[in-house]
């Protein structure tokens, strides 16, 4: 079998819907906007699955973040990923999408532990940030649900979702991870007005383009003043600038890239003894 | 080491800045719209390189492209490759990025074999298609250069660059790859003017949202008309849709979904005997 993808590290998405919709035609999301910036540098994995709870992602991410055993090969490594959840477990019973709050900062947590665990052998860390739910918007997503055929019950509140944001805050405080707290940035925007969200959500539940700035923004900057390694003006090009080319010798500047950075790495790792 | 990405196949992007730029903010790109359609199906890979000719960009595929020797790991493979040339090698003499006619009809033949070198231990094979350049709108490129400081002499012209677009043409006839013919696309679009370009163009070269959705369109009906098995349709997705998890055992569901697909596609290349 043959195989892909060497050339670069990634950036994965993990988490529900609002993750998985993240390149829509029209909203400007948050994984069209860091695959624009981060061109070049590092893969965006859209991990994003519509309706998952954390309890079906944990299984998801075991599959997602294998540990290789072939240790000669230059795999790609992930170097940041978002873990967004809440949205879903937060639906209230009997909804199966409900996940009781102990429980999701328990799966919360071994996702982490997930991540670390396959991260262990990288040369380079993982850089994790949580995402808070944004605020749900329940009069919205009332009357669009009971205008169904048949009419169904609301499913999610602003107070329970509340709550789900506050865990993820908590974990990360806990786990000592890095946290992009959407929903306060989305309430605030809102000029912490329930009401008000109309102007950020679609639907009461998903961000339209406005919506996605916020999570952009407040993403980005969770990353700059967090993780200052992993922003996309501290990594370099996989390949050089075209100016940059040795252009009567383009193969001198072009030649086993991946594995010239891979030595690089190794030689930051164990640098030579003195 | 540790390694990533064994969830989904990919669909790489390879080619220069109008690929590179695919995913641009406000211009809805072919990138970000891939994205958005194949979503759970393939992860889309940008591998645009701004200002690359096929010279330079032969040394690149070569390690984008590289085959894997370790048999018992479900790698991802790439199901689809857009090539995507010209822009560049067009360039007038003296500018280091020209390269002459007949070299580049040779690097996009070697492409080609690079790619199908590296697919043939594929159990799914690797559907390839070139793209052939966008038409140039001389008039405005070279008003933007002359406003230069220092100004720069035109480097690119309409009738040169439509030479290379029918390079293009005769290589994926000569090596029966399909090909997206984003010149005459374009140029019909502009109802076959040269000075109806800005419409389609920001700068005289580079795709604006509307030449982008010329691109895309394009390129979809080229993925759906030549090869349907790549088309995001008759894609499933890597993870079941929610509604469709056992939620009173969702580890029935969600458990071993990668190596159960292997298996399934070993299955079928090599079907027990009757």
């Amino acid at each position: 079998m043959a195989g892909v993808a060497t050339t670069q590290d990634v950036f994965m998405l993990f988490g529900d819907s609002i993750t998985q919709g993240s390149f829509e035609p029209g909203y400007i999301g948050f994984g069209q906007r860091l695959a624009h910036v981060y061109a070049r540098k590092l893969d965006i994995l859209n991990r994003g699955l519509s309706g998952y709870s954390t309890d079906w992602g944990l299984e998801v991410l075991k599959q997602c973040v294998v540990k290789r055993t072939d240790e000669t090969h230059p795999a790609p490594q992930i170097r940041i990923i978002t873990i967004w959840f809440g949205a879903n477990d937060a639906c209230l019973p009997p909804s199966p999408q409900h996940v009781p709050l102990q429980r999701f900062v328990s799966n919360l947590r071994q996702m982490i532990a997930i991540v670390r665990a396959a991260a262990s052998g990288h040369t380079l860390p993982t850089r994790i940030i949580l995402m808070t739910p944004p605020p749900v918007l329940a009069s919205h997503r009332a009357a669009l649900l009971a205008a169904r055929d048949p009419p169904i019950a609301l499913d999610r509140d602003f107070l329970v979702t509340k709550q789900y944001a506050e865990a993820v805050l908590a974990v990360a405080a806990i786990e000592n991870v890095a946290v992009a707290d959407i929903w306060s940035a989305v309430f605030k925007a809102a000029g912490e007005e329930e009401k008000n969200l109309d102007k950020f959500l679609v639907d009461g539940l998903h961000p339209n383009k406005a919506g996605y700035q916020v999570v952009y923004e407040t993403l980005i900057v969770t990353i700059k003043e967090q993780y200052p390694d992993v922003h996309y003006d501290n990594i370099p090009f996989s390949f050089p600038e075209w100016k940059e080319i040795n252009w009567d010798s383009p193969k001198e500047s072009l030649d086993n890239v991946l594995f010239r950075r891979l030595i690089k790495r190794k030689n930051r790792d164990n640098p030579p003894p003195i």
